[in-house]
């Protein structure tokens, strides 16, 4: 990984330009990742996806190896082909959804045993097993096991999780080194830096897994329902402790004044399910913030949703179109917004990298952060609860 | 209108290959109609749409006219503008939905009174009423409000009904001749040819619509729940008693199979949502017949769902890859699926049409149909009723 812009010693900001390369070509940083949960980024193809600016997707471990399998889709030639993404991919760990969708856990030392959510099948997932599937799965990027603290949680658990979550670290790094040779399939590991909501625990992860020979780190367990406020002075004590030469990766996160914010604290990657679903429910994303294309406002609205805005949606579709088709539940507006919302975050992420480069980024977040009024945290939260509902009523009628 | 093929006197088929012309442009027919139903054929960009070869949609003016509401689509100057279709487009007459989907229906001579499925408000159609609601929408081709009798029905109300059908064309060509000139939004009319499931009627009703001054004839309410068997020896006794010179449409169908059939008995224009109605839940067209997607035996399909069709879908993704989509309910199924049964209905039709011109229909026609296994008329009697179910179940929650 080069990092392009010179570091400042006494930084305005912590945000960084880098290039990666990858077996399926080069990444340019900072750079929103869509997420594939189900090898589909939902609604859109593979062509929508990267005519976003996309140049990087995320795929669900979890939900790919119960549906449709991770040794089917190594029998396809690996996810890439599979679902014809043809550009770097990254795979999780399948830890956050194993805590957050999978029932009757059980975890030891081993790993943790949790029913689908789909048929309530029985499955053991450990350090070993997760790069198994992930060699299978064959991304580009692949993440270790790891164990997510919900919020809030005692000092005494948080360490707990994140000393398991080392330990797990160096067993999986052990696997990954002693793994099949698969030359045709090249993979780098990440580590993941746990700690919840603790900062002194925060920097030993840091440090701990900054000093291991991961290829990139993933900072997770933030935005799992903590305030904004804290997980920002999570993240502030954690990038000093990362080692500056590595891709860092911000798990789940997020808006697109997360993406700012995460940039200017010094983040890489970014991944998260929020622009394509907000979407879906009628959220679309301008530089004066997030709009409801169900509102009546919108309804005799001859423009785009954002003047100006160069995706395809709004290069050819009135707000008015768009109001009707989300109204009438047509599919065409999941897709739709979905495109826009993608457009928004990747040319954000491009317009702040440009920034970077020119030196003047700290002008750029004042600026952004000045005129995206962002959704209120209550809203946040009760979109979390109606979705976690949602899932969980059908996760029970399957 | 132009008749390319020579007329057959003792004909083993009546298929014939015409050229309409439009404001939007050519028709090559005989030609399938993808349906628009509430301005998006669904899951489709219009780009897509043509991709599969469509020249001319449909769209519902039933639907429209209660969402978003036909003079919101005219201030945005009419339906082609407003959902961004630049070809021909037919918009119905309202009739059919009133008849199928609307509650409360009360009818009289001047017109049907209806509640909307949507939010149970009150609604006037009559055949002057329906062409300004027509004319709003700005399609190319559009029909007079008709009557469409439920299967099975009396003779004598057959006849009651057919008779005020054509007392009702009358009214709309009055109607359409006397309405406002907007050069800028030409239209031609179609008329209705109705009569139910008694073969005089139908010719009476043939002959009748056939000597007004009607652009175009719709065969209509056919394919309403009668056998097939029935539907075309009702079509059988109407065609020879049509003009030779008009385009011919027969409304609401259908499935591959009743396309050929339909073409042999003499019939141009097609429209159903059954390809993409039945691709939406797994029903994926092949020469073989039609395939459920969501079996097993797809789950490690390498190919495609048929191999050499020249869609997107199956020049781009493997079977199994559709399986898995389908299964786990992506919203990129419906779109891969819809995308495969429009193309193929269209090539389909395009295949017809060179054998028209070839001279070799009826051999085209036997072996199409010897090959091809339709879908049996419970499993479609069994889809219908479901899907009444559906629409009534979310009428009455909406």
């Amino acid at each position: 990984m080069d990092v392009e812009n010179p570091p400042v010693p006494s930084a305005p900001t912590w945000a960084r330009a880098c290039t990666l390369q990858t077996p399926h070509g080069q990444i340019q940083t900072p750079i929103f990742m869509p997420v594939g949960t189900q090898a589909t980024v939902k609604c859109l193809t593979p062509e929508e996806v990267q005519a976003t600016g996309a140049q990087i997707i995320l795929a669900n471990t979890y939900h790919l190896m119960l549906r449709p399998g991770s040794e089917l889709i190594d029998s396809f030639g690996g996810l890439h082909a599979f679902m014809r993404w043809p550009g770097p991919m990254l795979t999780d760990s399948g830890g956050f959804q194993v805590f957050s969708l999978g029932h009757l856990r059980t975890l030891t030392e081993e790993g943790v045993t949790f029913k689908s959510h789909l048929d309530g099948s029985l499955h053991l997932l450990t350090p070993e097993r997760g790069l198994q599937i992930e060699a299978e799965l064959g991304a580009d990027f692949v993440l270790p096991l790891d164990i997510c603290s919900g919020y809030p949680c005692t000092p005494q658990e948080a360490r707990q999780a994140m000393e398991r979550t080392h330990r797990w670290a160096l067993r999986a790094l052990e696997a990954f080194t002693q793994r099949p040779h698969r030359p045709e399939r090249p993979q780098a590991l990440f580590g993941i830096v746990q700690g919840a909501f603790e900062p002194e625990l925060r920097q030993e992860s840091a440090r701990f897994i900054g000093s291991l020979p991961f290829f990139g780190l993933s900072i997770g367990g933030l935005s799992v329902g903590e305030p904004k406020a804290l997980m920002w002075e999570l993240l502030r004590a954690t990038t000093p402790a990362l080692p500056r030469e590595k891709p860092r990766h911000l798990l789940g996160v997020g808006s697109p004044e997360d993406l700012i914010m995460g940039i200017d604290l010094g983040m890489d990657l970014f991944d998260c399910v929020l622009p394509t679903r907000v979407a879906r429910h009628g959220g679309l994303f301008t530089r004066r913030g997030r709009v409801n294309i169900k509102r009546a406002r919108f309804r005799t609205e001859h423009g785009p949703v954002e003047e100006g805005c160069d995706c395809y949606t709004c290069r050819n579709y009135s707000a008015a179109y768009l109001h009707h088709l989300a109204r009438a539940e047509e599919q065409l507006y999941y897709r739709l917004g979905s495109i826009h919302n993608l457009r928004f975050m990747l040319r954000l992420a491009a317009e702040a990298r440009a920034a970077i480069l020119a030196g003047t980024f700290p002008a750029f977040r004042d600026a952004f952060l000045a005129s995206y009024v962002p959704a209120s945290e209550t809203a946040r939260e009760e979109q979390r609860v109606k979705w976690l509902a949602r899932m969980a009523s059908r996760a029970t009628s399957s």
